[in-house]
C-alpha cells in the first residue's frame, strides 16, 4: 500500500525485540535495517540511551540518518483517503508543510497562510508575514484516534471520522501532545532533540516516548525561533493497541505528566543556548534539578539525554566546525558557515 | 434568508449614518432599533465613545442588550452551506461553541475535545480536561476572505472555498486577528471589554474596530482564565469592500499595528484586576502610558475606553453590588453574589 509513496525515499527500519529474527523487507526499496545487535555494536556503551521493546527504539534511526528530512511512522498505519476518496500522499503533504514557513508568533484564523487559496487575514502584522522556519510537521490519524488507556477503556468504539482540511502552527509558548505515529521533522533544525527517552524494557514507563520528545522539541523550537505545524496529512490508523496493556505502560506517565507539563511550561533557556545540542544539555540539567524529586527515573532520563547527545555528536560530527578550522588554518577571513 | 435562524432571537439594530432615514425591518422580528439620535439621547455626553460611520457603532448594541449571549454580524453576510449542501445554522454552532468549555492551557491536536466524536488525545493532562469557560466564539467566512486592503489589491480574485470542519481554542498568551463579521460572545464574561474603539467619522482610522476589541478581550480573557474559540460556523461573505477606500481607512492601522502587537503581547494585568471593568480600566492606563507616544490618537482612545466603561456601568448597574449592600444593611452573613 505504501510502495508508491515510500519507494522514492530512503528507508531506515529499526527492528525491535529479538535480533535473531529476520525481517522480510519487500523488494525494490532502498533501505537500511538495524537490530539491537547493530545498535549495541555502533553505539557501544552509549547504546544504553536507546530503548528496547518500545517504539522509542526508532529514534536510533534519526541519529544514523544522513538526510535532512525524516518521516517516521508506526507499523499499524495505512494510507488514508481524503473525503473525495483519493489516496492521501502523506509524505507529499509533510514536505509541503515543512518547506513552507510557520507562524508561531501570531495566530492566523484562516490557518496556514502559505497554502494555496489562503493568506494572512486583516490585522495580521506585516512584519510577521515572513514566518519562521518549520522544524516539525505533526500529522493526524483517521479511524483509531490516539487516545490514552483510560479514554480507550471509556470509549472503545470511538473512531475519528472527521477530516479537518487544515494545517496550522502551534503558537509559541503553547505545548501540545506530539504523537510519533505520523511525524516529520527537519533533522538539521531539531534532530538532536528528537530523543524518544527511556521507555519499555527495564523502564517504569512506556508510550510517553513521543510525548517526551514533543515537549522537549517544542520548548527548544520556541527558544530558537522555529515553528511546529499540526494537521494534515492524515494516515489511517488500523488497530487500537490493548488498553489494559497500555494502562500498565502509561499509569506512571498519567500522574507524572501533571508535574511535567508545568515544568515544561516554565522552562526558560539562556541566551547562550544557540544550538539544539546546547539547549538539550541545558534541558537535561533542568530535568535533573526539578524532576529528579518527582521520581528517580528522571535522573536516569536526564543522564540518558546527555548520553544521547554525545552519541549524536559522535555519529554526526559538526560540519560547520571543521570548516571553521580550515579557515583558521589558512588564516583567511572567517567563513559564514 | 436569515429569517428561520434569527426569528427566535431578539435583535438589536444599530443604524449608522443619517438618523432621519428610515430603516425597513421585515415583519415578524422582535427587535430594537437605535439611530444616532437615540445613542446621543441615551448616553448624553458619553455618546462620544460610540463611533459614527463605521461598523464600530454597533458596540452600542452590546451595551444596551440585556441578554447573556450576543451574536454580531456584518450587513453583507449570508447563510453559508456546508460541503454536503446543507444550510449552516451559524447561531446554533456559536451556541455550541460558547456553552462548551475552551482549552487555552494546552493544545489538543484533535481540535475541540468537547465536540461529538472527539476527545482529549494521549498526553493531555487530566487536570486540564475540565477546560475553561468560553467567552468568545469567532466564526469564519466562505467566499470573500477578510483581507486587508493591500492583500485585497494584490489578490482581487481570491475566494475562500476551504471548509475546515474544526473549532479550536486560541491558546493562552497568543493573540489573533478577531473579525467582527460573524462573532459571538458571553456578555456577562467579557461584554465590558467588547468595545470597538474610536473609528470612522472624525477619526484617523477605520476597520480596526474588531481588531482592537480582539486584542483587548484576548489579554483580559487570558488574565481571567476564559477561553476564546475560532473556526466553525461559516457565513457567506458576499461582497468585498472597496480596497482603495479600505486602504485609506487602514493605512495608519497597518503601521500602528506593528507597535500595538508587541504592546498587547507584553501586557500584564495585576492580580487585583478581578473583574472585566477593572482589567479594562487598567488596560486603558497602559494604552495611554505606552501607546500615547505612538500617536495622540491613543490618548483619545484611552479616554474613550474609560468613558465606555462608565457608560456601560451606568446602563448595567452591577447586580452583585446591590445584593451586597442589602446584605450589609441587614447585617446578615455575606452573600456569595
Amino acid at each position: 500500500m505504501w510502495r508508491p509513496y515510500f519507494q522514492p525515499y530512503h528507508l531506515i527500519i529499526v527492528q525491535d525485540g529479538d535480533p535473531s529474527k529476520t525481517i522480510h523487507v519487500p523488494e525494490g526499496f532502498d533501505y537500511e535495517l538495524y537490530n539491537r545487535n547493530d545498535i549495541n555494536r555502533i553505539l557501544g556503551p552509549k547504546a544504553s540511551c536507546i530503548s528496547f521493546k518500545d517504539s522509542a527504539c526508532r529514534c536510533f534511526g534519526y541519529m544514523v540518518s544522513k538526510k535532512k528530512y525524516i518521516f517516521t511512522i508506526d507499523d499499524d498505519c495505512f494510507v488514508a483517503k481524503d473525503p473525495s476518496g483519493k489516496e492521501i500522499n502523506a509524505l507529499e503533504q509533510h514536505i509541503k508543510n515543512i518547506l513552507s514557513p510557520s507562524t508561531p508568533f501570531f495566530f492566523n484564523t484562516l490557518y496556514d497562510p502559505y497554502r494555496e487559496g489562503a493568506d494572512f487575514v486583516r490585522g495580521y502584522p506585516f512584519s510577521l508575514r515572513e514566518g519562521a522556519p518549520t522544524a516539525i510537521s505533526h500529522g493526524l490519524w483517521l479511524n483509531i484516534p490516539d487516545y490514552d488507556a483510560p479514554t480507550q477503556l471509556v470509549k472503545p468504539r470511538e473512531r475519528n471520522t472527521r477530516y479537518v482540511d487544515a494545517v496550522m502552527t502551534i503558537p509559541k509558548g503553547t505545548l501540545f501532545p506530539m504523537c510519533g505515529m505520523n511525524l516529520t521533522f527537519n533533522r538539521e533544525l531539531i534532530g538532536p532533540a528528537m530523543y524518544f527517552g527511556l521507555m519499555g524494557d527495564g523502564q517504569p514507563i512506556g508510550r510517553y516516548d513521543d510525548m517526551w520528545a514533543g515537549w522537549c522539541t517544542k520548548v527548544i523550537c520556541d527558544h530558537l525561533g522555529y515553528g511546529v505545524k499540526t494537521g494534515l496529512p492524515y494516515i489511517w490508523h488500523s488497530k487500537a493497541s490493548n488498553p489494559f496493556v497500555n494502562l500498565k505502560k502509561e499509569y506512571k506517565g498519567i500522574y507524572w505528566q501533571e508535574e511535567l507539563i508545568p515544568f515544561f511550561q516554565g522552562v526558560t533557556l539562556p541566551k547562550d543556548c544557540t544550538t539544539v545540542q546546547k539547549c538539550y544539555l541545558e534541558l537535561s540539567k533542568q530535568v535533573k534539578a526539578k524532576l529528579g524529586k518527582v521520581d528517580e527515573y528522571f535522573n536516569k532520563l536526564a543522564d540518558a539525554m546527555v548520553t544521547w547527545t554525545e552519541a549524536w555528536d559522535e555519529l554526526n560530527p559538526p560540519v560547520g566546525k571543521s570548516a571553521e578550522v580550515v579557515t583558521n588554518a589558512a588564516n583567511g577571513p572567517a567563513l559564514k558557515k
